[in-house]
């Protein structure tokens, strides 16, 4: 069965897009910890990240490292935090998340409530710095 | 100014070196958030992973993968989780975290205390794996 995330890299599923290549997937996360906090994925469904093939892995990281610097352009912040867990959804999915301070990068915190206008925003802002 | 990781990965500041390659070191956490935290970093200084030239981020997260399948062979966990934040120390750095869930990557929890035989074992059996 397809998990989520393929389903919404496929546009199963709606989702706030940021980016997309041939093999990987790009997305706000739906329950954020900060504004701009986004969900890398490959479009290839395996569960756990270091059981990707060598080439489907480096593409991934290669992939990740262009969306966090359109949120690093897109979103007041220090720098983008990364973080891969993993144990909720059974697809690799990699966390970017703008930091002002360590601390924005808490799992256990209350999560942002955004209005879909300001997702749109947010989405389309890191968008445009993609594809420039 | 070397960086105390630069200082570490040169040998000038004793750590429990986990692997090394030629362009890449890895070492336990000394304040680990469970036993087996290790840190992942390029020799060269960079402050910001996403300011890594591709070819040397490229490196630093194949290397990260090989470290992270070797943790999770020399220490039971469900899978081992990767965090970037980086504003402590400027000098670019992966954590890998073994996992038994989720809340066990909790940058602002309390961290173990292991004795220094105890980091010892731990290095030597992750090492014993990365070397395989």
């Amino acid at each position: 069965m397809a998990t989520i995330f393929s389903k919404i890299a496929a546009g199963e599923i709606p989702s706030y897009k940021v980016a997309e290549s041939e093999n990987y997937f790009a997305f706000l996360d739906i329950n954020p910890m900060v504004e701009g906090h986004t969900l890398v994925i490959p479009k290839k469904e395996v569960d756990y990240i270091f059981d990707l093939d060598e080439e489907t892995y480096a593409g991934l990281t290669a992939f990740a490292k262009k969306v966090a610097e359109a949120i690093g352009r897109a979103i007041p912040c220090k720098r983008v935090g990364v973080a891969v867990l993993g144990m909720e959804v059974p697809h690799a999915h990699i966390h970017l998340v703008p930091l002002q301070k360590e601390s924005d990068m808490d799992f256990r915190g209350e999560k942002k409530s955004l209005s879909p206008e300001r997702f749109k925003e947010i989405a389309a802002a890191i968008a445009a710095e993609f594809n420039k």
